[in-house]
């Protein structure tokens, strides 16, 4: 009897932790320059799905302009700290595919996973995120079955089944493969800064839907001109250091506080400096792209 | 012994209570004016995710053209009736962001729930599903921790993270906030009616990808001029009362009906009255749009 | 005493299926020629999670150029085999849609089952993966119920509703519908064949995001001329028979074993040959694209 009320109680630890494994993050994030015209994303989810129907497959984008590498750096920056710890992405923006660039998963300090090709697609996620550990990916071992003769789709074969491991437990982050220095391969780009009363910063991005600028200023530094909504902000854009517009907009809290077609600077969802116009197209009206190339100069009076 | 069995039953309760617990809806249906370029979708889900691993993350569509509330309305009409009761979904189209237009939650009668400004957007759901309950997101406690900085993205801090927490089972319907009369901010458009032995009604949308006019004429208008399939129709199309088209098409039940490049009337998958070019793009070929400021007459002989 | 352990195992056992049944795929994979800018997508997935919440749905891709069923035929060729057995694919490209096509599932031999309308879409999955069955749906009774209004979006109401309720396991595969002969309509087009030593082939499709040019030519024939890396492969692309590029270039593992901007023969992930511009677009360089009339010559020394 005892015997039986413990095979019982066995087999209810078992369910237990059953569904207490189950409770684990299991969520992987795509991101890469395919589109979403042909079947390139889904194969890669399919991998994923061969390794464990338990996951949850979401996207962060799959339109970053093909190789470009700083804009698939910023997007994860963008994104990243909003997905909880435990969370695997995958970004495969790799114009370097089969040379000798590293395949890595990095860990930021704040616990969500980066499986990528360490070609500067890490560079501002690891400033702003830190890096708790970074490992070479071991394709010897972690790499899909019967994919050894194919040379150029690593992001099915090696990252996309990588991650889904890592996501489903089926590998620890140890069995990723050897440890690295903590140190990424890096985009070089402009600070920003305070100059005497100018802020100096750059573009890092637009706000492609809506045309909108945002800038690498942060509001720590911007509070220290000491703006109030409503006061006049002077701003400058130039390229390669020609400049491309100068005006004086209002700060405000919000966009309906100027008529519409109106210009006005603003604090975006990363609390950085932006520029918009009211109900318009603040990049396009002015000409005005994103890029290590393009800076700002902002004061207030 | 019998405590032992006391206590095998109430982990047998537990787990099966858990098991019914998860049959819940747990779904949340994204739509937005952001596009898929950037990280803003994906920062919503992330937000969605940290609330529970357990949800389940859908899209309606994020190519609403931006600000365009009445397209962000009828995508709802299109959708939302398919969608299980308990469904939970998100509209972020928001051109009065950081204004006094309210966040709120309308239960339809149907059973699903929306997340949004009261800005219009909920026009078209609000008068065909009906409005079970409508309360008003008390954003004091409604709102993604340590966000009350950040003033431009609702979508994120606000609505997802309010939908998320809804549709989690971790707040109450309740718990939204205090309830509103039963009535929503409404765009004016014409309605669908019979003038004599001429129908008349607008153009709500276009079926974009074919280019299709869909009406907003129901079958059951259309039914009174008793048509068969093969009869002609005559149509009108108007722009601000000026006339844009002009013509006569086979009413049909199939776009084979008619040979390649000719119009026809059917019926679409609304059971509204709407007209096509069979393998061709009626709208852009007679320069054809949608909104308020488009009409049509209808009639058959 | 021994009653109640009776009942506590049945429990038990119970609770153990449910989790073993909660084991199976219930995958869904979305195909289409909708776009994602309006409804019609989500409403497909709404009805396919009113059958059951427990689906995991996913998409392929949703933008097919409208009515084109080669490329509907090719995205599954390029996507099914990565997806685990027991995933139900459906695709909606349906230009016959209301004409007397047939609708089906096919059971591939890998076993995968596909829900579409049998006008083409198969053609090369058919070939390359096996029909292990092809079952005409029965839609008396594989029906959205109150949908019988509506004669054009069987994609909701028939496709997407028969796929859910099968991935659910709601129907078996008997339960779809009668045996169908073990063929599927077929688009005609020119195999890959060895010609002396010029291999002929066509161009299925275009890697469009990169607009690499993509042939059906496997390395197995192309692997009987015995190229080496950095071989002179001669290339010659032909549009209704008439030249529209001649050119050399090397064969290369990688896209870098070139300079920037030169053209490289390589293996695709599918292992077919295929021609790019390192860093480039070679398919809107040289006006190519794809299609049965597109065809191409290839030799190498």
């Amino acid at each position: 009897m005892n015997k039986t009320l413990r095979t019982l109680t066995f087999l209810f630890l078992l369910l237990l932790s059953a569904k207490l494994s189950s409770a684990q993050n299991k969520i992987v994030v795509f991101q890469s320059d395919f589109g979403l015209k042909d079947g390139a994303v889904s194969a890669m989810k399919g991998v994923a799905m061969g390794v464990s129907t338990d996951l949850k497959l979401y996207d962060l984008t799959h339109e970053i302009p093909a190789y470009n590498i700083w804009e698939a750096s910023y997007r994860l920056e963008q994104t990243v700290r909003y997905w909880p710890a435990g969370t695997v992405f995958v970004s495969v923006v790799d114009p370097g595919v089969g040379t000798t660039r590293k395949s890595v998963v990095l860990k930021t300090k704040s616990g969500q996973y980066i499986v990528t090709p360490n070609n500067g697609t890490l560079t501002l996620v690891a400033q702003s995120l830190g890096i708790d550990e970074i490992r070479e990916i071991n394709e010897a071992v972690n790499r899909r079955k019967d994919s050894q003769k194919s040379y150029t789709f690593h992001g099915r074969d090696v990252y996309a089944y990588t991650a889904a491991r890592l996501a489903a437990g089926a590998i620890t982050f140890e069995q990723v493969g050897p440890l690295l220095p903590k140190q990424v391969v890096s985009i070089p780009y402009q600070q920003a800064v305070m100059d005497g009363k100018i802020l100096k910063g750059n573009i890092p991005v637009l706000d492609v839907q809506y045309g909108n600028v945002w800038t690498n200023i942060p509001d720590t530094l911007f509070k220290q001109l000491g703006p109030k909504y409503g006061d006049v902000v002077h701003v400058s854009i130039f390229h390669k250091n020609k400049q491309v517009y100068k005006g004086d907009m209002p700060y405000t809290q919000t966009f309906g506080a100027v008529a519409e077609g109106k210009p006005l600077a603003y604090l975006n969802s990363l609390l950085q400096v932006s520029f918009a116009l009211n109900m318009g197209d603040f990049a396009k009206t002015y000409d005005v792209a994103s890029g290590g190339e393009w800076s700002v100069e902002v004061s207030v009076n």
